[in-house]
């Protein structure tokens, strides 16, 4: 089985930006068994016919990204179209869904996105107008997606790869997938290799978390494997299936009915802004306090000067009094804190990466846990931060030891 | 002046590493005015022939990385002969450096990177065995160079830029730089025609703002399509050069020696997570509250029951009394506030995408301004609504009107 891809977007062939779809494309192919032949990318104002015609001519498969926005020279429609040898024709399914998510402004340049190739069916885009759709031309199986990643990408993982596995008769091949916090890629696929190097281990980072995926021999051998693994990162940070440590949090808030509040410091809003992300936040999210200076932590949190003289900003009473100050001020069931070092530099003589995680709860004991975070830089250390704030959260709610979750984590 | 490159490596077509030369090439060369209109990725197992014969045919210049290696299929050296019509001969100069370099290992597999398209002239790989080399086909420039970056990239700058700009005979290039806040991407380049569409516009989005380019007529012509799409959308909506709305508050924050705290709603910690983003934070960003919860509007902020009763929490006496609240809380010299309806779903009645941005300072009057945000999904009038929170705190410290500038602002 062969494989190629158009690429189409000016910022790529002006070197503004640099294409992540070929590789990412190349990769998930590669590890479904086809082979890719050529990547060709191109800018919007370009013509991809002949492009088309001659990648045709030797694949089974062509994958185009872009092309599809509203005010792009909308190269990708008509000529695929023209390479399946059917006319544009304005897709129900898609009209609909433009009407519904734009309303009157549907009408308009929006208007076109509804506009597939006849005969070929559309691929559900949730995180945009534009519609994927696929179908054959001249035996060659054509996919069209937009470009934008955020579009792009899930529609690749939750669309595009089970319908080339359908449509290419692909073998099944068994693979678990697992999700994965705070370790380094790097240093997790060390880990995978270290666990069973024999293994088809594979990875997807997403800021947040790690997508881990794993095939090859028989399910007992991977699941060793991944038990090796998990006694290496410790508990809760290799968990089953696709999720995140905000779902695992907002999880655990909606089964007990519970409500939280935060109180951050070196996270500095994130994960308040993390817990009021999704639709529905203000069920469980009663609200947080940044307490970036040192006189908030006292004046608003009720942290004591004796605490903040004697131990520092940065430190297990603070952390403690921070979660109990933001709950007693919220009126919240439970609280999470975060204070630490985001670095560059070192604060309080404590090195960059030393965080402490507060918890308190209505008739549970308030607890601190330390993490000496592997220093990437501030943002890594925040997005760490906040990952192990979540998780903590939801293990102090169900009920469990946070601190010898804490001290079971390696590779942080 | 248009070119093209073929980038050869299997671990490219398997998505083992990502292509970086395909970016670098086309931002180094759109720099110098010369149009990209193709890169091709192939693995090295693959065939060049046709696609560089096509690529000749349309292109002044064509590139090729790769496929130089002495364990290389090597692919590119008969491949360029055949199709510069001329035979590989060994290159004396190449010759001698292999010996130099090598010795006695120059003998063997290595010894075919001596040999080149007859009539070519090579460039020199500092780090590396096999040399580069350039000449002509068919009166299209072909230079071939290797693919491990580390040889790649010094000859590019050392030798190959130069050599463009010799024999493609180019002028300096004149590209303005601009950033713009909250407009839609489609939108803007809609705008950016309309303000003039023979100028050569492009954009590239960046989540919190986006960075526009514009090249071509006089200096003079440029400026006045800029002035009339700075009419068109609003004061401090499009500013020059390469910058961000965080930095814009930051600048304002650090040139007064002021201090700010932030009251977030709908928001929900964003802002504050924005202005706790880089380091020496702690300088100007005392703290926030995020009052997700109306209670906690009132028992944190202090907005009162009256207010909320009578105007809502999503309204501009809710927003004043937030920003009023924070200031008051954290004694800091400024706050902004940001209250209203992120979605999906209408609140109290008013429309998704409705925002008030309170202001609040010592010696100055508490303002609120309202927006009606184009709705594109929650987390979209959430970047949208911080953004502008972050323009309008740095015209309130520098004394403008922020009412006077939130009610200019179009397409939102």
């Amino acid at each position: 089985m062969k494989a190629s891809f158009i690429i189409i977007g000016t910022e790529l062939t002006r070197g503004i930006i640099q294409d992540s779809h070929g590789s990412l494309l190349s990769k998930e192919l590669t590890h479904m068994g086809v082979h890719v032949s050529e990547i060709v990318i191109v800018p919007d104002d370009g013509s991809i016919e002949k492009i088309l015609e001659a990648l045709m001519r030797s694949n089974d498969v062509v994958i185009i990204t872009g092309g599809l926005g509203p005010t792009s020279d909308d190269m990708t429609r008509p000529v695929i179209a023209e390479a399946a040898g059917v006319g544009l024709v304005r897709n129900p399914e898609a009209w609909s869904f433009l009407l519904g998510r734009l309303g009157d402004k549907a009408y308009g340049a929006n208007e076109r996105q509804a506009m597939i190739p006849e005969g070929f069916s559309i691929i559900e885009n949730r995180n945009g107008t534009a519609p994927g759709f696929y179908g054959y031309g001249n035996g060659t199986l054509l996919i069209s997606l937009p470009g934008p990643p955020r579009e792009m990408t899930p529609m690749l993982y939750d669309s595009v790869l089970p319908l080339l596995r359908e449509k290419l008769d692909l073998p099944e091949a068994e693979r678990d997938e697992y999700t994965s916090f705070i370790t380094a890629e790097a240093k997790l696929e060390e880990l995978c290799g270290e666990a069973d190097s024999a293994l088809d281990w594979g990875t997807r980072f997403q800021d947040y978390r790690i997508s881990l995926y794993v095939s090859g021999k028989t399910r007992k051998e991977r699941d060793e494997a991944i038990g090796r693994l998990r006694e290496r990162v410790g508990a809760l940070r290799l968990v089953d299936g696709n999720t995140d440590a905000l779902s695992m949090a907002i999880g655990s808030l909606r089964s007990h009915g519970a409500t939280v509040s935060v109180a951050e410091s070196c996270t500095g809003g994130l994960l308040s802004m993390l817990l009021t992300e999704r639709q529905g936040a203000s069920e469980y999210m009663l609200g947080s306090v940044t307490s970036y200076a040192a006189a908030v932590k006292m004046n608003v949190l009720g942290v004591s000067g004796r605490v903040i003289d004697e131990e520092g900003t940065v430190s297990s009473g603070c952390a403690e009094a921070m979660a109990d100050g933001v709950r007693r001020l919220t009126g919240s069931d439970y609280s999470v804190s975060v204070t630490g070092v985001a670095g560059p530099d070192k604060d309080e003589g404590k090195d960059v990466g030393t965080v402490y995680i507060g918890l308190s709860g209505k008739d549970r004991e308030t607890v601190s846990v330390l993490f000496r975070f592997t220093s990437w830089g501030r943002a890594s250390i925040r997005r760490k931060a906040a990952t192990a704030a979540l998780i903590l959260l939801s293990a102090y709610i169900e009920g469990e030891d946070a601190k010898a979750i804490a001290e079971s984590w390696g590779y942080i």
